[in-house]
């Protein structure tokens, strides 16, 4: 992505609100959060990610002479518009909540803060970054969790909605928790594994399976999974596997790392009959890794039925997120700063209550307890507030404030989600490695309770509103409906 | 997309296939085929997209320094080798369906005949451009359908899965028969048109809803869509717009193209009472055009309630095709060229009679009814098979050969479906421009009847095959099963 100009990776309707405000003199400036209102699949989380290539979009950002050619040849907008464009670098702050984390729905994940015209025109590319990589990384996460530890691999590129959306995919799926990749374009650009082995043409493009296999064997003995099911799995593919890995151990050839990638059939039958025919042939060590059409779901299903697989290559339903492909991020006024330098509220109303705005210019805190690390809630406030965690803590459920809770001092932590990345138009912040990344995603993981990571009903973890912010935001609606 | 190297989005294992044939000196010519099982949402047929990436990928084809070294850093590959791929060049020949045609499961889509460590490297690129493009044309044409000849423009930028796969689906959603698309990276890059008026932002961004309409009308006159949903429709929004309407009017501003756009609330409703409001104030020319969670069933039951809506911005349900976000297309071995120049037939067993592939260098034929124009049946057969239409056409259902017609001579018309595009490594084809290849659509769709249109249980196109090659497939099947 770095090598491309995605300046114009905009809806049309970002620019011509910006040649409005230009019009208009109007060089407010606003706060715009980004968030989401649902986790993807009805879990409990989701995970954070795509804020390196938001801060590389936002380095990159500026309108070349043949961007502004194209913009003129619209003939809707104006020269002394296209003119400012020619010479537009963006000049705010951006604050986030860093790749690997999980994340809730409502939080500011992205909070802009910069002239209404700048502030403007980085929606949709914004959105769509980000929208991507938390909902493949998410549905990763999802699926290692399944996995229980087995090693995930992320073999979807050939169904990924475009160049793009497999690679940067393949980058969130390892944020997630895969252990790499098919992908070789993502392994360079990302510096994650690569990982595979052959498809069933090396088997067909030869006489027979067995010269296939003993070839393939030749080639890589120290990473040798073979394909078994091209004709028959348990009558052909798997003797004629034991017979090459057989011919190995003859040979002295160090078996390493081996086995077996079934890519059809009754995974959970298959399995078995295939790990009792390896163990009686002296290859309990044996790998046997499967793929098609996997998910989440089916993976559990799997294990619940003793499946033998041990290596999981996921396809289509990981890198599309194929049972819910879209993450709804959107990205909303909250805010605009006056003449005396506060932050005037702004909130977008709608008959859907769960649809209504969080106002004002804000951030948010993590609460975990003390004692088990874990995520008791996360409290949205205004930007300037301050906790003391050796004082009680006051929480209440926003839609129903008459549930409350006190946490003792002394008994949580507090961390702010939202840390700056840029500032007046620099980046402030570095992107950890995705490897790296992957290992917070790790720890992350770890704060919250299975009871939020299991597939059907998961516990809630509350995003809570601090005493302050929702007296504004009631106050804000009040108002409003004694307009209509 | 041109401006990036793609060579390295590819399966690792695409890489280390290829360097074993290169270990193997296998140097045989073979033929892949890119075909596709089901199509999309159940539905009756799909759009084929995608080519002109296709051929851009081929052309740029090529391992630069900086993905040797990459290859290299894997350890897994050998000098030799490295020293190839620094050479590579593809050679080969690639005959494909023109885009914007409709298609139908197990034809070939795309057909590869090249060495064979040629035609596995690109399996992946082609699989991935093909999918992507020709899962979202569907889609729109499947979204256009049920608009009946109004306005769908696409709006799913934000939610795309990634940067590509907005600026490519928008491009396929174009082919499909989308008017537009708010993507201003896809209008530059495909000259497709761009669309788009305003934000909630933008009326939040003013003090109040009338002045934002004012002022965008004093903006863009001659096309001011306003969007009323951002408080109340019915209450403020329609007589906010109906107030700048008419002070347009009394101005002697001429209304050319102007309207409301809804986001929200319940369009059936709404639309009807809107249109009511307008008539009243003297604009029934005013657009209504409608945005949210779109798709073709949700467009199909609003014209069923008679909602007065005349242009529709669809967003994610389009651009990640959302009840099927992936098109399932894959890359199979279908013949070796032998030392006589005589392809020999490859199959691919399955347990699933569905799966099994089809030998053979293939082509195949649409058969269209001389006086209708619609197509009567789709004929896939051996390359160098010719057929006379002044001849009886006998077809007959591969899955149930007892199930035959036939067609008088004089009757039928047939047309080649596999035109070549690539000869030797050199683009012997000239891809149409995208609004060229959405007029090819169009008329194409007027090819099927409605019947095979239809949402629910549509009327399946025959693809059916030669006697030849079903002769050629049933052998191989018996000479298989006998082995096993």
């Amino acid at each position: 992505m770095s090598t491309l100009n995605l300046t114009l990776l905009t809806d049309l309707y970002e620019l011509t609100m910006m040649q409005g405000y230009f019009k208009n003199h109007n060089q407010d400036v606003v706060v715009f959060d980004a968030f989401y209102r649902n986790n993807p699949c009805d879990g409990g989380y989701s995970v954070c990610a795509g804020l390196a290539q938001v801060i590389d979009y936002i380095e990159n950002l500026h309108f070349d002479a043949d961007d502004i050619n194209y913009l003129r040849s619209l003939k809707i907008f104006d020269e002394d518009f296209l003119e400012y464009l020619s010479n537009f670098k963006f000049s705010g702050d951006i604050y986030a909540v860093p790749e690997g984390s999980l994340i809730f729905p409502r939080e500011p994940l992205v909070k802009v803060v910069a002239p209404i015209m700048e502030a403007q025109l980085i929606e949709t590319a914004i959105l769509n970054i980000v929208n991507h990589q938390c909902l493949i990384a998410t549905k990763a996460a999802r699926v290692c969790y399944a996995a229980k530890g087995d090693n995930v691999m992320e073999f979807g590129l050939r169904r990924a909605q475009g160049p793009d959306s497999g690679t940067y995919g393949a980058r969130a799926a390892v944020i997630g928790g895969c252990n790499g990749t098919s992908n070789v374009l993502a392994g360079q650009m990302f510096h994650v594994p690569v990982l595979g082995t052959h498809a069933h043409s090396w088997i067909m493009s030869f006489p027979d399976e067995y010269t296939a296999f003993r070839k393939y064997a030749e080639l890589y003995p120290s990473a040798c999974i073979l394909l078994v099911d091209t004709y028959d799995t348990l009558k052909s593919g798997i003797p004629n596997a034991i017979r090459v890995f057989t011919e190995m151990r003859d040979a002295g050839i160090p078996l390493t790392y081996y086995g077996i990638r079934m890519d059809s059939g009754d995974l959970a039958y298959l399995s078995k009959q295939v790990r009792k025919m390896l163990d009686e042939a002296g290859f309990p060590d044996a790998v046997i890794s499967a793929s098609n059409d996997l998910d989440e779901y089916l993976i559990e299903s799997l294990k619940l039925q003793g499946a033998t697989i041990s290596s999981w290559g996921v396809g289509t339903n990981l890198i599309t997120s194929k049972d819910n492909p879209a993450f709804g991020g959107v990205y909303k006024l909250a805010a605009i700063r006056t003449a005396d330098g506060s932050f005037q509220p702004k909130i977008k109303l709608s008959e859907n209550v769960e649809k209504v705005t969080n106002p004002g210019n804000k951030t948010f805190y993590r609460v975990y307890d003390k004692k088990t690390g874990k995520i008791k809630a996360d409290l949205i406030c205004l930007y300037d507030e301050t906790f003391d965690e050796s004082e009680d803590l006051k929480l209440f459920d926003p839609n129903a404030p008459w549930k409350k809770t006190r946490l003792p001092g002394g008994s949580y932590t507090l961390r702010e989600m939202l840390i700056p990345v840029i500032k007046n138009g620099k980046t402030v912040y570095t992107s950890p490695s995705v490897m790296e990344i992957r290992e917070i995603c790790n720890h992350e993981k770890d704060t919250i309770w299975d009871e939020t990571k299991r597939f059907v009903n998961p516990q809630e973890i509350y995003v809570d509103l601090s005493q302050k912010l929702y007296d504004m935001k009631t106050a804000l609606l009040n108002e409003m409906s004694m307009d209509s």
